[in-house]
């Protein structure tokens, strides 16, 4: 199996003995999630569901940055754009990793913020290396990390999830892992992966999509929580101080707490 | 900001930096739940919401005990009144510590016992020092914490909130850390006090309440859940065990377990 | 209180001071659950119910083997039976475990595997010593572990569950422990299944039943779970692949991850 041929803008990708990498790879915008990235992210997966071999996807960061959730300046000007983006769109995404038929492994060597959390959350492993920084910043510019939430629930249970986004203080890679945010905790993932990829490969696609189909029907949130996660999103972008907040942001680069005090 | 006019019969109220702090003040009945403390503390939630700048609500207890549930000796003789104050009224306080639109922090610091462990449970952090003991010993009166358990499960997921229950066996301050009962283990809490107002004294109330109401909305309990456990809690304590046990530590403070073997 | 009359094929029991104590003795299958184990652990739960002062029953392994599931070799020929057995029968046997009117204590040392994590997970306390190890192995037979996976879940919550059933990796105690699977961690169980004992002894039958059943009502899982739990196994067990895997090992030892690569 040798790369794949499809060419990316925002990515990086590799692939070997059935597993595909995928580095996020938009440094300047610290790694930040447009509409390109989502849609690469997208093609990656069919990638890995058409590959006969594959098991396994391992999403990487670059330069110290995993993600840093949505990009505000790259969709200034439409609130409208990015309320989409940030809401249906990105659950689309969240709720992909937690269908597809092969194993999804975040591998979090720096920062994870909002959206970036959201990506952790929702695969099935996550490693942590020890500069691996988590936080959910979402409330200080007056929103909620309303798709990240349903996901970060399910791996880390209510307190934890509720916590770490009502007070908007970063976790560190000991501390993830402590709510089982992280999985593993390693300086060399490498060692997790390899371990993690001897098991995988001896599984049926048939098997891991049931073992994700079954434990998905299993756990207690459904369609209307999306519902519910989306409309908040819009309602929440929607409001004056949000909209203030990010052309602030997009036109002088103020963080809204800056501003205030 | 200066101390709030009201006068308080069961607590010590004060307030400074948009942080109101309410210290439970019924030392000599070890800071037992009677109907004055459970409107008393509503009255407090009142005037943090009226305060222009309040963010924060931080419950201590008093002489080495947080809180010790239940005032049973209060209600000696109508046990009709302990099943409604242990029932809708503590599911009420309970119900709105996790609805009001500011962060409401429990410092334990000493014993936090049956209705204790609740205020705890619903408070959206708790830091409990080193000498923190917390336990549920209502099966030793034939009783359930039927009103904490919701509180307590969606902050420490089931099997803790269970074994604790069951076993009626204590937690020391490590080991309530250890399950997410406590957020923070610390001799001294106001580090973590000071930390958490920084930020969240950059938050809208608006912001706090949003996630408040949505974080609930994505959880599994609902009025349903609210319903079951005042049912609950009102047919065990019209059972002739439980009443003969109250009115025998009520009369000559036989504890239930002392009168056995 | 003497020995019980009952004799037993697959277990070895004993009471004492109001425990009923439970060996599991097909140490040639590597303990097993064949239809006589699942028939005559119910046998035992009867007569802990009818025991007048019996609160506790403690299940134990033998030999270094706690529990290692479904005895495949024992069906051979008859998936059907096998589909039973591992679907309502084994789910039978969990939900009873969480709902007889008295105190269920797991002791693992040494492997647990499969249905055995299940007999673990829907006991009221699991008590863990250091050589203890849990696996869920069911993927890489192309089946899912489905009536473990809702007691599992109620005692670790989603993420652990779903890791260790997806990875098939095994635990170690102290890995059992930091999850939850394993309320205790010791060498000699003895000490806190007497700790135990003192406290669950005052109890009352009703209101370990009352415990039970409150906190059951409390979760999410529901009658509807346990028939997509049941359905998904029969299904499973249905497919030639997952046939095929068990007939090979019927018939020649073959595990199905040594055919393959």
């Amino acid at each position: 199996m040798s790369h794949p041929a499809t060419r990316f803008e925002t990515l990086e990708v590799s692939s070997e003995s059935g597993v595909l990498t995928v580095a996020i790879d938009r440094v300047p915008q610290q790694n930040a999630i447009n509409g390109t990235l989502l849609a690469e992210l997208h093609t990656v997966l069919d990638e890995a569901e058409r590959l006969p071999g594959c098991r396994q996807v391992v999403i990487r960061g670059a330069s110290g940055v995993f993600c840093t959730g949505m990009d505000f300046s790259d969709a200034a000007g439409s609130p409208q754009s990015v309320a989409e983006r940030g809401g249906a769109e990105f659950l689309g995404l969240l709720k992909r990793l937690t269908t597809v038929p092969v194993v999804v492994v975040s591998v979090v060597d720096g920062r994870a913020t909002g959206g970036g959390v959201g990506i952790a959350a929702a695969s099935d492993f996550v490693v942590a290396t020890p500069r691996a920084v988590f936080s959910l910043p979402e409330a200080l510019w007056g929103l909620l990390p309303c798709c990240v939430l349903p996901f970060l629930i399910r791996r880390v249970g209510f307190q934890p999830a509720y916590s770490m986004s009502l007070s908007t203080l970063p976790l560190t890679a000991e501390q993830a892992y402590r709510i089982h945010l992280a999985d593993e905790l390693a300086a060399e993932p490498e060692l997790f992966l390899r371990r993690l990829r001897q098991r995988v490969s001896k599984l049926d696609g048939a098997t891991i999509a049931a073992m994700k189909r079954y434990q998905r029907d299993l756990w207690f949130l459904s369609a209307e929580t999306e519902r519910a996660a989306t409309d908040e999103f819009t309602r929440l972008m929607s409001t004056p101080e949000v909209r203030e907040r990010i052309s602030g942001f997009v036109t002088a680069q103020v963080f809204p707490w800056e501003n205030q005090r």
